[in-house]
């Protein structure tokens, strides 16, 4: 497996494009479109709030065959809390899309970031749409990437390759995803396009793998959003030998799938509203999968946790409350805790450790906080930023 | 029922002080101390965080018999965290205040608060036991009150009096908790005492009741601490008919303790760090109390929701997202969301609203959301407060 630079574009037969329709602040990009010179299996992750935006309703229902052929975002406005003005508005922006990519609109994948309850301005999408098919191209994957962005500082996309039974294989993708990340796809968008062939059961599973371990296992402020969903599409044009559940394509084909989520996700933490530090918190030690899973995200959720981190502080008893009501099994009396390679408590009991090289740890851009259990076998990683005044800053006036 | 001023020393029979011992920085109170001249029934109600501190863990097996006489309480250091050396301090403790009030330790209360995972400095705090018993008197309540703070910027006491079988009973109370305050006891620490005569299983129930209505629904940044308990303790002085689960004093005395609670809670919801405004948030029309409760507090604990709200923002997209992934019941086509009394959305679509009189509703200091989840008959209120950038300020560097 190789990592390298690139996007959306970078496996062969996609196209895509960014253009600024005007949606969002002047001269801002806010209308990608994604395409697919072939029909491609395609499988999607999608948020688990009960307010679940139109685009992703409308999705939804157009990849209940599993398969789509382009992709169409908006930034700036999520058209979600609209009722049916806001499922006609995404229907229509499929159509939208399909008509410039001459296609059917039940193989568009629509989705939204931005502003909940305003309506979605259809003209100015239009007049974007239609920009962005003039300008698609095979070189077009940082454009997109841009203009998926709301409160990003850094565009976020990335290429793996691999070897399936002697093809190489491209798997691009582009991510957004700043404030309001949670588990279970908080505003945060994922599109990971690759040239494998891959059978449509098999790469929903896997998407659905990749995403519990990575997508679903990065905080910035603990909000789940309306909007969020991480889409995958493979068009074969590779020319591999199809990867199914039963073969031994399978595990590094999801090995590669988890690689490109682990970063993306990581990519979306450190850019974090306000973020200066990336958290990485590691469970081991749990009695179950699950288990360790909580235990991660409480601690890498604590606000408390997270100010400490902003202001290096090696207050690590707020390590063990977050773990003690994240909900996993603990014994108080087993936890170790650990800043970066420092024990700070052992067996639930703080020692004293060397505050210098504690401040040095946590000087660093990238702080690993690690607690072992110590009563199972299971082991998770969660990953969130510090919370500084940035993160307030941005947040308090977002809508004006 | 009367509320009026005073704390912990209203009720007859109740004498306290509080003293600077030395714990915490330069001339801050950092020793509480609380009497009653005779044997009181007493009840307590404590964290759910799986590290539960020290000092917990001695008052539960203090209270075994529902008795007590005295309360020792120290800021600065939460003695959480410190195994088997933290137990034998939460009881020497005991012991200490036991010798200064010439009481069984047995009957001693003992509560902590502060810093985790740092030894209780015996010595010091022994000193300023026998200072506080020096100095213990019946006006002593606000001294006490101001020893127990930490972060608190302001003092927190009330008084409450009601007529009881043609007796004045008089119920006084402080309460400490600034960050870290969350459902289940979020490092909060509540006293209440009251000259009511009260059957004690009877007393128990009471609180439990009012703890669940009142400081479980506040929340401040969503962590719940190792070191969090309400004591409410009862000695009879007032010579009232016994308050029993049977007869009809019952539901006055539970008015009166959660009417003092409620004004504790939302003290402290409105103290918390870096607060500028208090949130209220009430839901109603839920399934169940369980889903009305969840709801208020996923709104009211939601770093978008306060966020917006110090920045007197009204992106109520963020109230229903945050109601979305809150895990109670909702129709997501019939919710309605107010700000103060202006209706944003209506059956889950957003309306256009007057932004003016919005403007004047947020700049209060007092913010009141109201969701009707028009599904059922149950509802619940919960208290917040905004997320200001001196929160992250107050937590970034705590421990130095």
């Amino acid at each position: 497996m190789k990592i390298i630079e690139g996007g959306v574009t970078a496996p062969q037969g996609f196209w895509a494009a960014g253009v600024a329709a005007g949606i969002r602040k002047k001269g801002k990009k806010d209308v990608a479109l994604v395409y697919s010179e072939v029909p491609a299996a395609t499988a999607a992750v999608y948020t688990i709030n009960k307010f679940k935006a139109a685009p992703l309703k409308v999705t939804e229902e157009h990849l209940t065959n599993g398969m789509a052929q382009g992709m169409v975002i908006n930034s700036g406005i999520a058209n979600a809390c609209m009722g049916q003005q806001g499922m006609d508005a995404a229907t229509k922006m499929a159509e939208m899309a399909a008509e410039v990519l001459k296609i059917n609109s039940t193989d568009v994948v629509v989705a939204s970031t931005g502003l909940i309850g305003a309506p979605l301005p259809l003209d100015t999408l239009e007049i974007g749409i239609k920009e962005a098919a003039e300008v698609l191209s095979r070189e077009g994957g940082p454009s997109a990437a841009e203009a998926i962005m709301t409160t990003d500082l850094v565009k976020k996309e990335i290429t793996v390759q691999l070897e399936i039974g002697g093809k190489t294989v491209t798997i691009g993708a582009m991510a957004k995803g700043s404030g309001m990340i949670h588990p279970n796809m908080a505003t945060m968008l994922g599109f990971i396009t690759t040239d494998a062939a891959v059978e449509v059961q098999c790469l929903k599973k896997i998407l659905k793998e990749a995403v519990n371990a990575t997508f679903n296992m990065i905080t910035v402020d603990g909000d789940t959003s309306t909007n969020d969903m991480v889409v995958l599409m493979a068009n074969g044009m590779a020319n591999n030998p199809v990867v199914t559940m039963d073969n031994q394509y399978y595990e590094v084909f999801q090995a590669a799938i988890t690689e490109i989520s682990v970063i993306l996700a990581k990519m979306i933490a450190q850019d974090g509203e306000g973020a200066t530090k990336l958290i990485e918190v590691k469970v081991s030690g749990a009695l179950s999968l699950g288990d360790a899973r909580k235990a991660a995200l409480s601690i890498s959720s604590s606000s408390l946790v997270k100010s400490a981190i902003f202001g290096e502080d090696a207050n690590w008893g707020r390590i063990v409350t977050a773990l003690g009501y994240s909900g996993a099994e603990v014994d108080p009396d087993k936890v170790d805790v650990y800043i970066g390679d420092l024990l700070m408590a052992e067996n639930g009991t703080g020692l004293s450790f060397d505050e210098v090289k504690a401040s040095e740890i946590l000087a660093k851009q990238e702080v690993i906080i690690t607690v072992d259990l110590k009563l199972g076998e299971f082991e998770a990683k969660a990953w969130g930023c510090d919370l500084s005044y940035d993160y307030v800053k941005i947040n308090a006036a977002y809508r004006t």
